[in-house]
């Protein structure tokens, strides 16, 4: 068996291994061991574990339950080539085989001015989601650079109600991380500043 | 033993099960499973607790790894009672025992227009981690609603560059929840529109 084909059973059987809640992560374990991930293996994930994740992001908590989120994903290789012209921090798209752009969507909002949280929501979901089920994934930022936004607008002839959100490139993670301390005392404040 | 005494003592017991990572959940299921938690138990929780939500809310991702946050918590009954005057979505802070107010801090921004993403990321790991440790929590907007905003800066003295931005009013839960479906198909869209 070639390299690539025993890459390709190793995922299929981490992919069921997902499925049967065999490969877990407990949840304060996942927040903390969590990185962003920018180097990827090349074979894709499918689009069932694609699902989960999406699942994962939709069950975020929004303003008054509004939901005001689209999702766009990009295993398309000409697309994901395209992408890195748009968002230069999205560079990994050129190696990354899914990327999911989050939108916000005007005509859901019950509460607008809060959409870009309950999108952050979301994308944090959606983070801690493919770590726990070990995939990396980053948060490439979009809105509300200008440029950004109107470039993905453009490129997918996005009507003025759909803004550009965040891109998540994700796949297998071709990377090692090391853990980190982030716990600042100095940030904490009782009962007043 | 009185009924509070018995409850005290259970209190004491749940911590060292999360400390001891007796109890632990997974995190998909804690993605799926957590919803906003309104009513609580007397009875407060320990400082050690709010330590590790806090912990958890420090490791969210941030632009540039800017980490641009602040947290107020606030477990004196005197400011819970205040609260709802300032913040009408957080009425339950008249019965709850801990809150904790998250704030934006511009004198730590490198990317000044996406300090809300970061904070509204922390706020949801902080929700994950209650969630997981077997509390309860809810995400009570305040920014940008003006009055909010001007509301907690008086009351805490702020400085222009602190924004209070959520509070996330917690404790032992006291309330019920059903399970949901969150996925909505036509939200997922591959490779256009």
């Amino acid at each position: 068996m070639s390299r690539g084909s025993i890459q390709i059973y190793t995922n299929i059987a981490h992919d069921y291994l997902v499925k049967l809640k065999v490969l877990v992560m407990e949840t304060l374990e996942a927040i903390k061991t969590r990185r962003s991930i920018r180097k990827f293996k090349k074979e894709p994930i499918s689009r069932d574990m694609v699902k989960e994740l999406l699942e994962a992001a939709m069950f975020a908590p929004s303003a008054g339950n509004e939901q005001p989120w689209q999702f766009i994903v990009l295993d398309d290789r000409k697309i994901l080539d395209i992408v890195p012209n748009i968002c230069s921090t999205a560079a990994m798209c050129r190696q990354a085989t899914t990327a999911v752009l989050v939108c916000g969507d005007a005509g859901l909002e019950k509460y607008p001015e809060f959409w870009v949280q309950d999108c952050s929501a979301a994308v944090e979901n959606l983070l801690l989601a493919a770590h726990a089920m070990g995939l990396g994934a980053v948060w490439a930022g979009i809105y509300p650079l200008k440029d950004r936004v109107e470039g993905f607008r453009k490129l997918f002839s996005l009507s003025d109600d759909i803004t550009p959100f965040a891109l998540v490139p994700l796949g297998y993670s071709d990377q090692e991380t090391n853990p980190q301390k982030r716990y600042k005392e100095e940030r904490v404040h009782y009962n007043g500043w």
